[in-house]
């Protein structure tokens, strides 16, 4: 099936947009004007937050009733490092050797391309209205702290009585090839610091002192020796990374008065953010006596697991998959953490985009072929949503 | 038996020179022109060495034959620290309620005050002469990095061929009252730094990395749960303390590449340098796998244990303290390390000054009454020790 619209010029005309978060350059007010032009409502709607970069946002929809399917992703990308280690301007949208170059190609400009194409084609031959309803929700902060993008976005449109049925995020998901993973959920990410007060002193008097780093590093061998879990069903096991121990002590004869350690967890359905932080909060206070205390404090942003259990959505996409590509896609839970953590409190979520390789690296670029083959698998995705007797 | 030379108005006059390390302010020559109007030859040599500030030190004798008694010290001092903290300021040498106040006062320009008067007077009572030979070896760094002060003063001594049978020096080492204590070695100090170098990596990947702290904290582990012993005849246990885990690693989501750890070991003659190094080294290299490379740097200046076995010439210090006080004082190797570490390579040292509970600290003060009981002391050791059918 060939695309009306061409993904490969529309990546290259994104990724020309230096749109480095939090900067919007240009990005969303050239997706505005497309679908502007073929019939979406669009708002551009900016937020902002004490001690965060204002950030811009956009959400386009056509159509007025459900079903109702969003794809959402961002514009924004990570800086490109060293522009003289690049083949090609990492600005510059290059086509070499059927590949498009570009900081954004594969994450995620590349796969914003693809579905708006995708969803131009589907428009266009049916009449230009969906069997329902269909919408982007596109931001600009998923690479920055993520405080101004999605999350407020979704607030907004709830405020407006906005609802959604299903999702589809276009991050970069495919280990080797379109086709190759769908994630259908992610870990609970639960970052923080422990800190062990004890009492400073002379290292040749250690009697009169209580070392915090003994206590510190013996909760931090605990915690390591316990196994969380051995995975779940969708999940790998739960992880525990201590990520920094620090305590800046220069003086070879003292013994410090503090110490502290940051750690992350990766976690999956056997826990809850609330189950971690009394885990670790058991053997902050067993630790405690005398002069020495142990406290924890908790990082910004932390996040439950969630999944969105297979079944009819996730077979349509399984389906779609199958049909263009031939591959039934391994699904997963596995790696960080994306904008998805704030979707699922409002619709199911699958993620589902290009290969994930050169992300976040130099000479990161997208074979044109992918960039097909995905346009293809989300067309598809929408003919199988909206079709008759739909699957979903 | 009543001074002739007072130590007070010694210690007074010492006390105001600001000789905070590495200034001599003053200090050493006020003492070069009471030692040289006394009959000293006096030599005030400067040491320098790349990186440290150049210091200023003292070396006086009296006599040309054996036997040859070094009474050893230091006059600079710590900085005083907050100055509208003292009651009186800190090199004003006020004296009030019987006291003298100020920087040094224990730590140790009233221990110099004190043996400057006890040989000053037994010199007097002799004729001007010891039967034998009496020494100051007075130095301007103890408080500071120990390079330029009383190691390069005695390799310099003895280049010129001086050599030394005993020496006294002057620390604080009374715990409550003069005669409580006599140091007759110190503990060995070894200090270095751990360092893991493992694989960086992203904590939602821990599978790709290979986080070092997990390493760091078993190795440190493991030598915190080992016995280096319970003490020797003459030692506390030796003792291990971590002074310091360094990672600075701030961002949640990566695993560090390197984590270190400082440490410092006080350590009995049960061990030397030497193997506890190669205790140290075992576990690094075990700890090696893979990506994983564990090394060990050792910090300047560690020094061995030393010991000055009890017999004739600590007899002397023992009988001349119960002379004067009364008292039998314990003998001890406890506490840091002092410039004894260099002197034991020349001659047997003993260590005895006065209380060291003010020393390092705001309002830093001596009895007048400690100085006069000290310098009596000195005197008995110099009576004794070049006494008829002397007792060393």
């Amino acid at each position: 099936m060939k695309s009306l619209h061409d993904p490969v010029a529309l990546a290259r005309d994104l990724i020309r947009f230096p749109s480095v978060t939090p900067q919007e350059a240009g990005a969303l007010a050239f997706l505005a004007g497309r679908l502007q032009a073929a019939g979406f409502s669009v708002h551009r709607e900016t937020f902002s937050e004490a001690g965060t970069p204002d950030v811009e946002n956009l959400y386009a929809r056509i159509g007025d009733s459900g079903p109702h399917l969003v794809f959402a992703g961002h514009t924004d990308v990570v800086p490109p490092g060293d522009e003289a280690a690049w083949t090609h301007r990492p600005f510059e949208a290059a086509l070499a050797n059927d590949q498009v170059y570009g900081r954004g190609a594969v994450d995620m400009k590349g796969a914003i391309a693809s579905f708006v194409a995708a969803v131009l084609d589907h428009l266009s031959e049916n009449g230009g209205k969906p069997r329902g309803s269909i919408s982007f929700l596109i931001t600009g902060d998923e690479e920055g702290p993520g405080v101004n993008g999605t999350k407020k976005l979704l607030e907004w449109a709830k405020a407006r009585s906005e609802t959604f049925d299903h999702c589809v995020l276009g991050e970069p998901t495919n280990p080797e090839k379109v086709g190759d993973m769908i994630k259908i959920g992610r870990r609970g990410s639960l970052s923080g610091t422990l800190t062990v007060s004890g009492k400073q002193g002379h290292v040749a008097y250690p009697h009169l002192a209580d070392n915090p780093i003994r206590y510190l590093v013996r909760i931090m061998s605990e915690m390591m020796a316990e196994t969380l879990d051995l995975g779940t069903e969708h999940f790998d096991a739960s992880n525990l990374e201590f990520t920094s121990v620090d305590v800046g002590n220069r003086a070879t004869n003292v013994i410090p008065g503090e110490a502290s350690a940051r750690f992350n967890i990766r976690f999956n359905d056997r826990h809850t953010l609330k189950s971690l932080k009394e885990w670790i909060e058991t053997r902050a206070t067993q630790a405690a006596r005398g002069d020495v205390v142990c406290r924890v404090d908790y990082a910004q942003g932390n996040s439950e697991s969630f999944i969105t259990q297979p079944g009819e959505f996730v077979n349509i996409i399984i389906d779609a998959i199958r049909d263009v590509t031939g591959r039934a896609p391994a699904l997963s839970t596995s790696g960080g953490t994306s904008d998805a953590r704030f979707i699922k409190n409002y619709c199911p979520v699958i993620e589902f985009g290009l290969v994930g390789q050169t992300m976040h690296q130099v000479d990161e670029r997208v074979p044109t072929a992918d960039l097909i083959t995905l346009t293809a698998v989300y067309r598809r995705i929408l003919d199988r949503y909206f079709g008759d007797g739909a699957e979903r």
